[in-house]
């Protein structure tokens, strides 16, 4: 086998996790003269998917912080000379860049419409091109991964959704980051050990079919997990989901020494199920066991479930959250709309952009409720609102003060959530009205650039 | 900002990877001394996406590679000790253990269908057990993309296609290794720089709209271009497609010295687009310069610009590529299927698996063609046809030989690939008539357990 077995990409190979035309484009720049020329790129998206009413903003602040850390070191600077395709010179002035610029924000999880900026950067042109590819790769899939949850989260209320994702997102680095993703969407723990560990959501757990079918019944497996776990979950449903929660009873009969925390359904018709389910235990004195639901949950049927006063105490969501499977993607774009202090935008069929840098404002009524925003000019004044968009790198340096760790934002983003119109958590397809316009100035210069 | 920036996840950190209860579970075993009795997991899946006819087998080598090496380091024993939920005698236990086990799986590119493991681990529990979900984790990512890849390729037949999907696949790792599984697959070049490197693809790039938007005017950034860099592809549609050929056009004219080696169309009706620009490079004498696109394209809009004649010579997929966007997951099973020597079954509803240790025959007819397979007991003799699955890993150590790198997988993927019924390669949605049995003894063995 020619290949290394590694798997890691370790933090100093991510300049080269770009796209090929980024450092040509640089290279072109460089020899033009041009790398200086003042330039800012917008990270936006032109549509909301169509399952989607709204999209949680993750991970541009994180982006941010770690791009402004970005260099090539010299094996970077070797891999590049071997395609053959750069100067030594070139490669020199690669090899001493740093990012010099400037990255303005929105906080994680923020709630966000078609054509607001995520993220702006104002850097010399070949800086900011050279962000672009992974700025656009770690920014997606938080974005993707939280707006997602966000709405798994919603449809749960105040019953809490653990994610037991691990195994179905798309690899190592989506697991570890999806958790500071669902995080900041509310998640309330997660089956994932590394990446409830590096962000600080709490572990949890259960057991597999696996265990039961190794034992010689289902009795004596639970007697067993009991035993080493005084707090513990037990799953149902590996022959049977009713007789299963019988044999339960029966055990902490047997054994009036045991604790069960929760039993866990994991197939059938979890309402039906579920309702039995709790008559058997509340039947046998066993009100303060709870009921655990998974397979295959989303928004929708947890909605469902809900709505059909289903007693689940807590939602287990894998699959549907692990890659977002009803909108794997957000189309982002990340692009130039000034330059030379002039701005830009480009004009192909159906994929035009708002020149200039910008900035979101947000407002209220008395009741804190959001009556809509305003996208303007970065440069315009005395408009209303909260301003979205915060500067989290300034001088290539980070701004620590302007970034929210994932607790603080997970507050914001529950107490922010309830102060949309309906129509935007809404989880059925369809488009909210929550209102976005363009200040004067911004639709003056966008109809004449 | 109170988390860490670091986006890496070290090798030796992948073994804290894993759901809490594969720990939780194998403490219990240990504690019932039930740890050490030998075990087989299968790794399989039920159905397919209703987007798929076959699954592309990608990443199980690898992966079985890599679990051969997972231990858990003195940082990976702390943080669990930190947990509360183990004791330290296990964790002693955890810290020396080192996979010992065997695993068999097909070859990195084999086309599988429903219930026909990926692999099959012979071990002691809970050291299979432990495998489960990073397992998963690194099969399903490769398996996806390489489904996905695989029928883009056949789409564009002897055209080639080229990974443009970096910014748009979920994190780093997927970045990475998506490249990887895309090689696998037959594509041609990949725009992403470190994964081409990494995995010995070819790197291809044009340029960004944002090039042609920081010059004057597109004839003045196409003569930059391509003064810089002789074997340039030049992006037409910044403002007017057809405009933009006219200006690759004029630019030679006026500059002989150059050489253009194709125009990439970004936009628009990539059909008619691709005619007439034909149309206007040919009559200007350019018939070498060869005609690119890429916008959203997937197997179908490929199939159909196949279909229309477009004289495109070249496609670049990004987006539906990089995440499979009409099926981003398969449900892979991880399913315990044999005990202490004796077969086991999940019986839950639609939940059901095969028991007992495995193997594929593949039949061909004289001509070469695949008739069928049969899924067999691993210990019956004398059936028919090609042994799918392989011992890599043996008494925990990796066979090297039996590993195939990704030149040599894909081009076992070329050659396999027509040599299937069209109802296997058909793109549009439906099943195949591809045959697929058990064995007569697999059949008993599957109603009795």
């Amino acid at each position: 086998m020619s290949e290394p077995v590694t798997l890691s990409v370790a933090d100093d190979e991510l300049a080269l996790l770009t796209d090929l035309y980024q450092l040509t484009m640089i290279q072109a720049y460089w020899k033009e003269g041009m790398h200086q020329t003042p330039a800012t790129f917008s990270l936006f998206f032109r549509e909301l998917p169509p399952s989607r009413r709204f999209i949680l903003a993750c991970g541009q602040q994180h982006a941010a912080a770690t791009l402004s850390q970005l260099h090539f070191n010299a094996v970077a600077i070797k891999k590049l000379a071997s395609t053959g395709r750069f100067d030594d010179d070139f490669l020199d002035w690669l090899s001493n860049w740093r990012f010099s610029g400037d990255i303005w924000a929105v906080p994680e999880g923020t709630v966000l419409f078609p054509h607001q900026p995520l993220l702006e950067v104002d850097a010399p042109i070949a800086e900011a091109q050279l962000l672009e590819s992974l700025i656009m790769n770690l920014v997606q899939l938080e974005t993707v991964l939280a707006s997602k949850a966000a709405r798994i989260v919603w449809a749960a209320g105040d019953r809490p959704v653990v994610d037991f994702g691990m195994r179905r997102v798309h690899g190592i680095d989506a697991a570890v980051r999806g958790v500071r993703a669902y995080k900041t969407a509310g998640i309330s723990g997660t089956s994932n050990v590394l990446g409830g560990l590096r962000h600080d959501l709490p572990l949890s757990g259960t057991m597999a079919h696996s265990y039961i079918l190794a034992h010689d019944d289902e009795p004596s497996a639970f007697r067993a997990f009991a035993r080493h776990y005084p707090d513990t979950t037990l799953l149902v449903d590996t022959y049977d989901t009713l007789q299963g929660v019988q044999h339960v009873i029966d055990v902490l009969r047997d054994m009036p020494s045991l604790t069960v925390s929760a039993v866990r359904l994991d197939s059938g018709d979890l309402s039906t199920l579920a309702k039995r389910a709790r008559a058997l235990l509340d039947d046998a004195g066993f009100q303060s066991i709870r009921i655990i639901a998974s397979s295959g949950l989303d928004e929708h049927s947890i909605a469902e479930l809900i709505a059909q006063d289903a007693p689940i105490d807590a939602f287990g969501v894998g699959t549907q959250m692990g890659v977002s499977a009803d909108a794997p993607v957000i189309d982002l774009s990340y692009k130039l709309v000034e330059y030379a202090g002039t701005p830009r935008a480009k004009h192909s069929p159906s994929k035009t952009n708002l020149p200039t840098r910008k900035q979101i404002y947000r407002r209220r009524d008395t009741q804190g409720r959001y009556l809509g925003d305003i996208i303007a000019r970065r440069d315009e004044t005395g408009i209303e609102g909260e301003a979205l968009l915060v500067p989290v790198v300034t001088g290539g340096v980070i701004n620590t003060t302007a970034m929210a760790d994932t607790q603080h934002a997970s507050t914001r983003v529950a107490d922010a959530l309830p102060r949309f119109p309906a129509s935007v958590t809404a989880l059925a397809d369809g488009e909210s009205d929550y209102p976005v316009a363009l200040s004067d100035a911004l639709a003056h210069l966008s109809s004449t650039v």
